[in-house]
């Protein structure tokens, strides 16, 4: 009930649209409006509050950055116990790249949230991840650790953290499979169907059959990315039966 | 009932001190001593688990520097509201200084713990901000997020993190105190007695009264420590009256 009590209903209809957009890119309820808010204000805005701090995002990004760099250090750590000190830095560098979190921001369609006075033109590639850690800041101000930990698995490392991939030894895991059924000499299928559900955006469903049998599926903005996770939760699924077996 | 079965009991006499002496340093109940033990293990052991994962505290020294990056940042984000991304960062630096953790690590004595097969003369100055750091990766691991940042919060923060000192405004409290009361003309009192309690360590406690009331109190390892701890209370107090009236 406290929680309940928490939770700000949106006071105009624009609040109200922003709320709904950003609980469903967020996997669960946003309660304070303002933080995400000024997680996607630009500084050519100048705005500032009533004691005269600037409001826009760039202390949410240095915010979310470190809260970003924890996380997917903790991942590395659990995920490859036999990476030293050094092999963990070099992986965690590059998952929070710029060039990755660019990408990231990107793919989420942040800039869609994004309020500035510069024209489109003149906004920097980087401004996409710069929001991307922007708004895992406000998620943390406004939920906490945990909820940051659980978009940042939903959101980075699920789809991009691909230690395989990072570490060069595999560069498509629909290829791994594909070459793998080939080996084994069997039939494999990708099926891909467009699933938007309730989402503003295109949306696609990938099945993955061996041998009739669906063993994964996949959903993302692309086909070839959905293909990619379906074939990726393959990959994992065989490794771990060849760890088990 | 679950967390409590969850509590591993020490099950050598080696255990038991131990796990006393953990508790008594984190504040809290450590769980799995495994962690603890791998945070104070050098490398010189050539420790290695069952799967040939070498056991030392590297590995868990990349992880607590990320834990204790993204606890400071949070702190300082809200501690210094007017501070812009280049201000947060340079003040995180010098938080997490080299120099500053291995006084942090010294302070703490964790040196005790260390099993290492080199000796005492030629281990490194740095080894005190790794095994602090390890110490912070290990609470991760065993407690969480939450523990950690109660931790950090008490033996980093509340000690060592001083807003004012590191922007070089004051350098110390004490002294800024009595000038205060001079200028003010009241009379100022430090009164300093030894207060070890249970603890091995010798403690000291410090009381500081203005015009004969008790204003604030410090507990440190050492007379002088105690007296900054006190005399800073006192700074804060001050602040937070002038803020109110």
């Amino acid at each position: 009930m406290n929680f309940l009590r928490r939770i700000v209903r949106p006071q105009t209809k624009e609040d109200e649209n922003f709320y709904y957009e950003l609980k469903e890119l967020l996997n669960f309820k946003p309660i304070k409006l303002s933080h995400y808010k000024k997680a996607f204000t630009h500084r050519s805005l100048k705005l500032v509050d009533s004691k005269g701090n600037p409001i826009n995002y760039e202390r949410l990004e240095f915010l979310g950055d470190a809260i970003l760099g924890s996380v997917i250090a903790s991942y590395l750590y659990k995920k490859v116990p036999k990476g030293d000190e050094g092999y963990l830095t070099q992986m965690r560098s590059k998952v929070v790249s710029r060039e990755h979190l660019n990408a990231l921001g990107k793919d989420l369609e942040l800039i869609r949230f994004v309020k500035s006075n510069i024209s489109q033109d003149h906004i920097s590639n980087n401004i996409y991840g710069n929001i991307f850690e922007a708004l895992i800041g406000a998620i943390y101000l406004d939920r906490g650790y945990n909820y940051c930990h659980q978009f940042i698995y939903e959101q980075v490392i699920l789809p991009y953290v691909d230690i395989e991939r990072l570490e060069g030894k595999i560069s498509s895991y629909k290829g791994f499979v594909i070459e793998w059924c080939q080996k084994k000499k069997k039939k494999y299928k990708f099926e891909s169907y467009e699933d938007s559900g309730n989402q503003n955006k295109r949306h696609f469903s990938v099945r993955v059959s061996i041998d009739g049998t669906i063993v994964a599926k996949g959903r993302a903005t692309s086909k070839k990315k959905a293909e990619e996770i379906a074939a990726k939760r393959v990959y994992y699924a065989m490794q771990s039966q060849m760890t088990n077996s």
